[in-house]
């Protein structure tokens, strides 16, 4: 079952301690469909300006991520970020951002993604999310992302947000500054309460929480020796869940959990190189090869 | 099985953001030993002062721990250490120590410990390790503990000691500073390549990681909304693994990741409260709920 995807698109400049690569292919659109076209093809919808390189294009069709809600807006820029990474690949600051297109305009949803059962709002302004939250009446499971951006300046917005939504991913240290918890399985419930009926707080090298109405539980990330770049991590990861369950067309709670998993073995392949390089490089059974390792490793 | 622990025994003073306790008992050999003693007993060497409280011992023998060997000295003091958590309850910093006498003398070890098989070297100077280490000509399993102080003043004593023992136990600050890898996965196959034959690198409240010759895994830690005071959590967790592998009286591949869980999970039991509080509370029947509870956590 295709899933529908919205968020940005980017041209992203980045610095490791050791290397660096500039205007490479990113955003959170971008990592999420090409995570999720794993398991489903993935419509996306997002903006971008006239710089946009065909071949951008070309590389997510030969995927299965379908790219007629992409849409290229003649005399604007596309969204550029650029930002290096601390020596412990965990933390980072961003040098730059050119907003650009981003949030400049209403999502425009083709008409065939209307009835879109399985959606992503990617990070990104909770009202516009909200925007494009209110074009799919049919949508069976709404899963959101979101920042500290908007946790600080529109939270109201956020707050009308996650009573619409099924589930929230969100950093660690996002579900801190949202509910004043510093324990994070404390701050994990009380995003919940405030609305989602699951929230996932993803803490980077490692792993992920999840908070259901019955369970809590913790996915460690899987111990890659090869952390190139982390950019897109969590957005790859939000892309294998969500893929995984659009593909298996549920979410129950084994399914869910199934589904972060897949999310973290995705996004383990995505820090093995700069912005999509290494995902260009594999094919689902390489996702299942891991996948037999991560449960042989959790398995006692 | 019973098992050899030397290590310190402490008066510790701890602040927390919203409480503090003076004077409790504390040191890497009193929670190891008690953490331990939910599985096998264990027998105790350590030095402490004549301002040591006799209900301490007594506390201590309430349960499986064979206080023989610890050493009363006249007209000496007791450790001390006092701290002060962050909010985020994982990181520290020392406000006091008082060595007293710790490390002031050669361990004293009781004849009838000299045949242990089962033998934890507590945090401590590394020339003080291999001392004990010299006492124990039986030991089939030893496993040491250390700190970035040691990896800083005492360099060559502690690589001395990796090539004698089986298994070490470190921080994840204290793998990367031994080893200048910030990739934990790279850090803790670098620091079993100094002589361990494993290696279990502890990540607070994000579990731990282990490396042996053929398998690297992570263990997340339980999540506890509960956080009180994270002090000696680290040496429950080590108790709890080196109390579960002395019951079983071996350490094939599959006991010992069984031993980490164990060590996971009393841990997480002993951050609940200040000092042992918490430990005094349960018995092993909590664990093996909480077990439960972990293995269902993993499972998908």
């Amino acid at each position: 079952m295709p899933l529908l995807v919205w968020g940005s698109v980017a041209l992203d400049s980045v610095e490791t301690p050791t290397d660096k690569r500039d205007n490479v292919l990113g955003g959170s659109a971008v990592f999420f469909s090409y995570a999720a076209s794993y398991f489903t093809s993935a419509n996306l919808v997002a903006d971008v300006g006239d710089d946009w390189p065909a071949e951008h294009t070309q590389l997510l069709e030969k995927r299965k991520v379908d790219t007629r809600g992409l849409n290229v807006l003649s005399g604007e820029k596309t969204f550029r970020w650029s930002g290096k990474y601390l020596p412990n690949m965990n933390d980072r600051e961003t040098l730059e951002v050119h907003l650009n297109v981003l949030g400049k305009y209403d999502p425009v949803m083709p008409e065939e993604y209307r009835r879109s059962r399985f959606v992503f709002l990617g990070n990104g302004s909770p009202s516009i999310q909200l925007k494009v939250l209110d074009q799919v009446p049919e949508a069976k499971l709404v899963v959101a992302d979101t920042m500290d951006l908007w946790i600080n300046i529109q939270r109201d917005e956020l707050l009308q947000l996650f009573k619409r939504i099924d589930g929230l991913v969100l950093n660690d240290s996002e579900a801190k500054l949202l509910t004043g918890e510093e324990n994070l399985v404390r701050a994990g419930h009380a995003v919940r309460a405030l609305g989602p009926k699951f929230v996932v707080v993803k803490k980077g090298e490692h792993g992920a929480m999840f908070f259901g109405e019955n369970e809590t539980y913790v996915m460690p990330a899987y111990p890659t020796p090869d952390v190139i770049d982390p950019t897109g991590a969590g957005d790859s990861f939000a892309g294998g869940m969500m893929g995984y369950l659009a593909e298996q067309q549920k979410f129950d709670p084994l399914t869910l959990k199934t589904a972060l998993a897949y999310g973290t073995l995705v996004a383990s392949f995505t820090v093995e190189d700069f912005s999509l390089e290494r995902l260009k490089k594999i094919e689902r059974a390489d996702v299942e090869r891991r996948m037999q390792d991560y449960r042989r490793m959790l398995s006692f």
